[in-house]
């Protein structure tokens, strides 16, 4: 087998088949087959696409390039949530104590943030103390004695997807349903849960910037999902705006927590209560989605789920104090973004219909609570705090948002683009909705199957 | 300026900029820029293709990468000729001393065989003690004192288009008519000649599989020639069997001689004639193709034409006692394909109605007169001599061409690869074209200009 014929039949719009998928996906990772190869197939990959089937094979292949974690030493059916990427997305956060509080194990591999999108990991080490790199041994035994467990991902899980992303990042190749399918699924797949729910976001803060997009992304992951023989769910929710009220790592575990305490913010609670219910029926412990929910309202109302958010932070080294007094160590300086400041034109009152949503993350970035690139180092303290959401009437001397940060000249830089990402109208018959579709196996027709 | 914003534009259909084609060549050049980004690049390029002013700026950068040659030292106007690769064609051993005999100075630097298809280089080399490396100084000495020197192209030529290459090799980025185009003529447009003459081929030995593929590059090449100020013409011509009579270095160094004294095959005189009458009006020598080609047949005729090849070869060290005598040394083994060896079904008498010329260049590589690859070394005195041509008729009893070599094993291989190339039919209104067009500035209409 040649690489040179496996991009040509790539270039030339020919479907590939398993065993050329995976000479090409086991030789970039062993670094026997080099750079400028893969980036050509990739590119052509961009251009002619993949099928359905070459789809889930690349994923298989990517799944299969390093460890796949082994879970069947941790009792029940294990269900793993991920999320294409948002701003303000802590639902890891909240529905993690939730399932566990309900006898589904949570044995949970998340990301750092990048770019405008933050990632459960960072929001985990802004809990002082708490420790998100745990031995397999202590992550399993913590999962089979609390129910809940989340680490950073190791370096041997999926190295070829790590390896053809940074190769994609760099290559202008990032922007293609198959190969983002793949990337994510492989990393699922490795990480070994039994079902496998995904938040897939769409709008100006997602990677998925029109429904039509998500859906196409959220069909293929689960037609990845559903032929590795894994229950995969995909919810399509909104990220036309930060989700829920707080954006920023410290920011967002103070959020979690008001959430668990039962006082989340409605967009966020009907994301964080479907997902955990779809959760909920993957694993077994309802049959339909009207009784899932009951019980996710249950576990919060009763107190179980937040118990179990603060037994599962205790577990892994973190302090409790300020989940329970409510007070968190914000960033020292901060400014408050008000009604006025929104629209130079004088207005009495106006609607909030449009926000640029990256712009909002990148916001955040600059204040020090995100990466341009891997290796920056962030500020866990700062971030921003909403006070208005999309279809919400601004009066001039409101506040809209404040913004928290350690460096005057980042306070300043981050209003700024707060600012310019936010529109006002006349008009009052905006809504914003929150939760777009679900796909489940069922959806998938034709093609997709 | 990024290379990640220029590869996505291009990924995008977006045209580029001279400074950012500039930056892309010059960076890959000096090493800045890494394979992998211009290999997806590339391949973006073959999706997207680049427009007639992008292709110019590509080539001018690539020939602005290195040395540019100098050939102001040398008197007169310098016309270039340049042939996009073929079986059998040995035009610039026959047009050189033509055009030298007329008063226009030949300078050329020429490449070596790959592949299928030979190497001007290659074939003087089989002329016993024949130099093709001079030292710029004498080269231009030479040109100045008999009118012709063929020389091996120097490293510093253009190596942007010898990196760039190489990589398109690997990437199957090679087929896309801005990348020929800017190949070719950014080493033209570096060796220095005031106008050029291209020799476009077309048909199963060319690269151009069909006369619109042939015409696309030609007027691609002609528009970026009068871009970069060069007087610039394409002509097209047949390459579905060998050129004249001859395949392989020796043996087409011999067929060359034969023409040069007045006997040349009647399809290789054509276009040797053509493109020479074409150079002579570049040259300003002539006004019109009659009296250019009158000029032409009189030099050859006269004997002036050959007078000047023998003088070129005892200037650059050959000699001159096989081409005077004709008796060249070829190898010493031989075999002759018999009309009954082409068909199994008995005939008395069919024509040669069809032969793959590429299967017919991978014989004469198989009898060791080709390179698999740049380090592989080759026989000089193998070949095959062609008795008959496209729709010549053909009898079982007559010989159709004979192959040399010094091995067994490999007289036996090519002859069956030349055998199965070779396909005979009834049908006797068979008529190979050898000149198809002639595409001039004045041919570019609109997007070309």
């Amino acid at each position: 087998m040649h690489v040179y014929d496996i991009i040509m039949k790539k270039r030339n719009g020919k479907a590939l088949s398993k065993e050329e998928i995976s000479y090409l996906v086991d030789g970039f990772t062993k670094g026997e087959i080099p750079d400028y190869q893969m980036a050509a197939f990739l590119m052509a990959v961009y251009f002619q696409g993949m099928n359905p089937e070459e789809t889930t094979k690349l994923t298989m292949a990517m799944a299969d390039s390093g460890e796949r974690l082994d879970l069947s030493g941790i009792k029940g059916i294990k269900v793993d949530k991920h999320s294409t990427g948002g701003v303000g997305d802590k639902t890891s956060l909240i529905i993690g104590p939730i399932l566990a509080s309900l006898g589904v194990p949570v044995a949970k591999m998340s990301g750092r943030g990048l770019g405008h999108t933050g990632g459960t990991i960072d929001k985990l080490e802004s809990i002082k103390g708490f420790q998100t790199a745990l031995p397999e041994r202590q992550f399993m035994e913590q999962v089979n004695r609390i129910g809940l467990a989340i680490v950073g991902q190791t370096a041997n899980l999926a190295p070829a997807d790590k390896k053809i992303y940074a190769l994609r990042d760099v290559t202008a190749t990032v922007d293609n349903v198959s190969l983002i399918a793949a990337s994510i699924m492989s990393k699922k797949l490795a990480a070994g849960a039994d079902a496998i729910v995904l938040d897939v976001k769409t709008g100006s803060g997602a990677f998925m910037k029109t429904l039509e997009e998500a859906r196409g992304l959220a069909k293929t992951m689960v037609a990845i999902g559903t032929m590795a023989g894994r229950d995969t769910t995909a919810v399509i929710t909104d990220m036309n705006e930060p989700l829920g009220n707080a954006v920023g790592n410290i920011l967002e575990v103070e959020e979690a927590v008001e959430c668990l305490k039962g006082r989340g913010e409605r967009r966020l609670m009907e994301v964080s209560e479907t997902l955990a219910a779809y959760m909920l029926i993957a694993a077994g412990k309802a049959a339909a989605i009207d009784e899932a929910k009951a019980m996710v309202t249950e576990s919060i109302s009763s107190g179980k789920a937040f118990d179990k958010f603060k037994e599962f932070v205790k577990a892994q080294g973190g302090d409790t104090g300020e989940l329970e007094s409510g007070n968190f160590e914000r960033a020292g300086l901060s400014e408050t973004v008000y009604g006025r400041d929104l629209q130079e034109k004088p207005f009495d009152n106006a609607y909030l219909v449009s926000c640029d949503n990256q712009e909002i993350g990148m916001a955040s970035l600059v204040l020090g609570g995100g990466r341009q690139t891997k290796e920056d180092v962030i500020d866990l303290t700062v971030g921003i705090r909403l006070y208005k959401h999309l279809g919400d009437e601004i009066k001039p001397e409101e506040p809209v948002a404040a913004l928290f940060a350690n460096d005057e000249g980042r306070l300043r830089e981050a209003k700024a683009r707060f600012v310019k990402a936010c529109t006002l109208s006349d008009n009052k018959d905006f809504h914003n909705q929150i939760v777009y579709e679900v796909i489940t196996k069922e959806d998938l027709s034709g093609s997709e199957k």
